[in-house]
């Protein structure tokens, strides 16, 4: 797969990486909370986690890596099923324990196959589901 | 203060509000991340923590109220610095782990007076600050 290099997020020395992650608050299993928003439509993609390793990883590569909790291991968003996420923006916020990873998402974020995880909405009694899937989930997984 | 009720969340009634919560997956704590969203404009405000009684009370009263991790106690958005979050709309990620807030958003989110909490950005070796406040954090909080 090719990435345009255009119009990403410049890529900060290993130093500044290093001393960036030692001002961030991680919770006791070592891991913060990540959203991912698109970058030009500003639709909220997922949240995940990510330990020091992914945040370094993703700052150096401008591919969003997070830590898989379920797995245990990194999980290079798109590795199985092509779907990644290119880094546009790093954000942290006012209490430096919450990032917004501000990239542009090849096609579902979801594993559902939709493009947002956030499809399901309370409308009065009911949970209703208000996206599609763009692709089925055996096309993305099970190839 | 006279909030407008018109084009709001419909209230579900108390027995789809409990059998909502019992679907989601808390942590140990008893919490699950809540991430909020300006519901026109998509600007991500923030990031906090609710628990069941919290979810109940935003679902009831269209105001959102929070858990704060720090203070141990409900925290209703807004109640000492007045900038309430409306809601607009309440979503559930695919795996029932973490909520998207759709709001509309008196004034700043941030602490800090500024309208969003997520105001510093990895840029190169810096980490740049690229919103400024609307509101003297001093006049938010010391009346």
């Amino acid at each position: 797969m090719t990435i345009s290099e255009s119009n990403q997020h410049a890529i900060p020395s290993d130093t500044f990486i290093s001393e960036f992650i030692d001002t961030l608050t991680f919770n006791e299993d070592g891991l913060i909370p990540a959203i991912a928003q698109q970058h030009d439509s500003g639709e909220v993609l997922m949240m995940a986690w990510m330990n020091a390793e992914s945040i370094g990883e993703t700052l150096r590569n401008n591919r969003v890596c997070y830590w898989s909790r379920s797995r245990g291991k990194l999980w290079r968003k798109g590795e199985s099923s092509g779907q990644v996420q290119l880094l546009k923006n790093f954000r942290v916020d006012c209490d430096a324990d919450t990032l917004l990873l501000e990239v542009d998402q090849t096609g579902p974020a979801c594993h559902t196959g939709r493009r947002t995880c956030f499809y399901r909405v309370v409308e009065g009694d009911i949970l209703k589901t208000d996206s599609e899937p763009l692709i089925d989930p055996e096309t993305l997984y099970g190839k």
